[in-house]
């Protein structure tokens, strides 16, 4: 095969496990599933990743990098936009977090999640928070933002489900403010 | 088999489902394992309980019923001890949400969970909420009760992982506050 069409295999297989791996979860997902998805024969995933932990390794550290530049009294409002009203369709519509958490009967997949919520959200809180108890103020702050994901994507309970990032701005400030010690905005450009 | 010996074999059943289906999620558990563990045939699932789904079924609905009575200003800090701190070693060391939660690709798991979370959690915390936007913001607290226990039994990140309830008693107090939008109790019995 050439080069340019092996390429574009391999990104369609990486497409279809990132889709079968979020909604259904790393053990419910069979290598015969994605690359009957990606129209090619399962062979070829082991023959482009090696094995069906691999390619789930590769499509979990490909995760959408880091958080827009702002005040820092805007954080926790920028990481409400990005994780949990982000556009997620690629990955079947949800955090790739709850994808992870489906698989978390794996240690390793416990682990990756655990790196992730901790070097993204619960350091960068935990920089900003005042006072003493920093790191379990700045978790207890990470554990609102992955529950409010979690009710609103997967569980969909109707008030979060249909409510807007501008009408969780009020609650956010209130709690941000409440647990780092320090007065943060709801919203971009809010009044703090 | 004379009645009690049923009896006994379907109790050892259920037990070993609720521990698979914990751990290791709905697709992820075939009624061979449940079985091997009961240490009978996978036959007599069939017999007793009639399919896999309606065997989940009935491990889900025989969840740990409601909270321990208190005054009002104390729920959250008694919803908080019952969710996040009880012995959950009956079903593999998890809130039995978290094993729902691994088996959310099914619409009836989902279904299962929003009962649930609505009916437990969020109605109460409405009822005690002042003020406008009431179910919004109870789901925004139950979202926060949820986080916490996903982030201290599943990614276990260091600080909650650690922590008592005691220790999370002075953020209780601030979160439950801001969000209820009335005086709230970080623990039972300590001062308002």
């Amino acid at each position: 095969m050439p080069k340019r069409d092996r390429e574009a295999t391999r990104a369609r297989l990486l497409e279809a496990a990132r889709l079968r791996f979020a909604r259904e979860g790393y053990d419910a997902t069979s290598v015969r599933d994605i690359a009957g998805d990606a129209g090619v024969d399962a062979t070829l995933i082991f023959r482009y990743f090696g094995s069906k932990k691999r390619l789930f390794d590769e499509v979990t550290a490909d995760l959408p990098a880091g958080l827009p530049d702002g005040p820092e009294e805007e954080l926790v409002a920028r990481m409400l936009r990005a994780v949990v009203f982000h556009d997620w369709t690629r990955y079947g519509g949800e955090h790739p977090l709850v994808a992870m958490l489906r698989s978390s009967a794996h240690d390793d997949a416990r682990q990756r999640i655990r790196r992730e919520v901790c070097d993204t959200y619960v350091d960068a809180l935990r920089d900003l928070a005042e006072g003493g108890d920093r790191e379990l103020r700045a978790e207890l702050l990470s554990a609102w933002l992955v529950g409010i994901g979690i009710l609103r994507s997967v569980v969909a309970t109707p008030a979060l489900a249909g409510a807007s990032a501008d009408d969780l701005a009020p609650h956010v400030e209130a709690v941000a403010s409440a647990l780092l010690g320090r007065p943060m905005r709801g919203a971009p450009g809010s009044e703090g």
